[in-house]
């Protein structure tokens, strides 16, 4: 059942706080050159993704042996897992779930070590390194998801000397970094050279709002692209995306208007959370925020009085590490983020008449 | 290279016999959808597929469990190799190249049996049936491509209990069984419950002409299906193709517009080409012909010559089971195919006045 048949609303009159794209929209050129691009449609993709790879390579200047265009993050991830072959996939809790799906899809068992709320959700320095000593392949996410926080460069150096240590792989996930500020794209990408086991993987469809064309990429030394690539199914990046992504890529200053809009809308949604309601947010540095309840309010029944008035947000009670409290709810625009504390301050006020 | 670069042309006025896609170019409802859902790309494709695979059962008359959408025929047959994990995948030579790719992607050996000139590239029973004793998986193509026999309904039958007897998996490729006449369209589809072990693998991409979107599905018992859906990585196939399939299951007079016209043009290719110039054609059922030079006339050479005046074919000499004189061709409109004929006559008089 989808979220609109569940809650009896027209798809068009949900709002929408559960998935984490970009509130504007696609950028107007990547919309345009989609109407003009659908005639080739009648063309296979070109397999070998030359323009968009060699795009994508100027965009990041490295060579374009260095990068693969994978159908969404989610592929890249897959590919990794794949050509990798893990027996022991590494994930630190509560974080995005595909990783241990993935790992189980193609037969890793998951490995887990835990985040401390009081710390950031991160982890004990030593029960990391215990970690990369017992995996072969550790995901990490970096603003991680479902929490937003941010990995700082020495905790990059550190894993990236880990994979070293202890001939593990380490895939940064990348998908949100594009909404981190200016001065926090914090990444790994100028030290891959030194790191071969070390891959970053990232989204196009987040900052870019086309999560339906699908569009992801990794980023590693050129053997591991090579690895990942061997994995790669024939056509599996569909053109138009290819397309899209090309022009997506040029597009700096709708990337400097979202990150203004985010990081104004994201400190705006604090403020009112955290000082107006005194609820715990963290400071994350996504497109996303944690949130808990105050004591008393499970987050699936918030979830479900916003559901009925039509403002979907995501429960975060099944993330291991999370507790029933926790949600996560998109930083969208001024009017739409004004809607959501309204509707969520009316739950409220039902709650205390109902008691 | 692409072909456009490598001849100095530019794409769109390259004349493409070389993939095989139907002519008429996407059925209009489905150019005008497209149009209109390009604000749809903002949402995450249903990773369930409900919409397009409750659409699919019901075009196929089967319940929706026994339909799996892909991104592509060609994710289809990785789940396949995926889910099944045959130490050996067994193919009929000649045969679509990506079959034995995608096996030694995933860690399969190929073993091959090789079907006889003289009978349609159809290999001797006893062969087969040792290929299948021998396999854990078999790729089947009908039409095969690039030959586009058809198998009958006897042949499919044998092989389909062969699975029985020797517990190998069957992924009968039907990807352009939609261009066979009405009274051709022979599958398993209505003897699936039967065979736990067979599959078909069929492709909207090539009769709808949206290559460039990515859409196929594999249709086979709930259990079989399950176990390919389990390795199918999330939002793997994207959303305009979900909407556009959905459309193009209703175009049943499209289909039937393009059979008609495949049918009449096959046989006039065939024509010119066997009777004019006396050259083999083989009795093809799809949208596209296996042709096979006259001595002295290298098909390798043809495609060089056909490319510089601006027209596509696919030489066959790097098919195992083929020879450097053959040739395909896809099947396209009266007028292209009278441009092909005449570039092709052209070549040969060039030919013998260089001589």
């Amino acid at each position: 059942m989808t979220a609109a048949e569940r809650f009896g609303i027209q798809p068009s009159d949900l709002l929408d706080f559960s998935a984490n794209i970009n509130p504007l929209g696609p950028p107007e050129s990547v919309c345009a050159l989609l109407r003009q691009s659908l005639s080739s449609i009648v063309h296979y993709p070109d397999p070998a993704h030359r323009s968009f790879r060699k795009a994508l390579a100027r965009r990041l200047q490295v060579p374009e042996t260095w990068v693969l265009p994978g159908n969404g993050a989610a592929e890249c991830m897959a590919l990794a897992i794949l050509a990798i072959q893990p027996k022991k996939v590494g994930v630190i809790l509560p974080c995005f779930s595909e990783y241990g799906t993935l790992a189980r899809q193609f037969g890793a068992e998951v490995a887990a070590c835990r985040g401390d709320e009081l710390r950031e959700f991160k982890p004990e320095r030593e029960e990391l390194r215990r970690l990369f000593a017992e995996a072969d392949l550790v995901f990490a996410g970096t603003p991680n998801n479902p929490t937003g926080i941010l990995l700082n460069k020495e905790e990059l150096m550190e894993m990236a000397h880990w994979t070293e240590e202890s001939g593990t792989y380490l895939a940064v996930d990348e998908a949100f970094l594009d909404f981190a500020a200016e001065e926090k794209q914090i990444s790994l990408l100028e030290e891959l050279e030194s790191f071969p086991r070390v891959m970053l993987i990232r989204s196009m469809t987040k900052m870019y709002a086309i999560p339906g064309l699908r569009l992801g990429y990794a980023v590693a030394n050129p053997a591991l692209i090579e690895r990942l690539k061997q994995k790669q199914v024939s056509w599996s990046v569909n053109g138009l995306a290819l397309a899209a992504g090309e022009l997506c890529l040029e597009e700096t200053q709708y990337v400097a208007r979202t990150r203004l809009l985010i990081e104004t809308e994201r400190a705006y949604l604090t403020e009112v959370l955290a000082n107006d309601l005194g609820w715990q947010v963290w400071p994350g540095e996504a497109n996303f925020l944690l949130v808990r309840c105050p004591e008393g309010l499970e987050a699936g029944v918030l979830q479900e009085r916003l559901g009925e008035k039509g403002i979907l947000i995501r429960s975060c009670a099944m993330y291991p590490g999370l507790t029933s409290r926790d949600f996560r709810i998109a930083v969208r625009t001024r009017e739409e983020n004004v809607r959501l504390l309204t509707a969520l301050k009316d739950v409220l006020a039902d709650g205390r008449e109902k008691r």
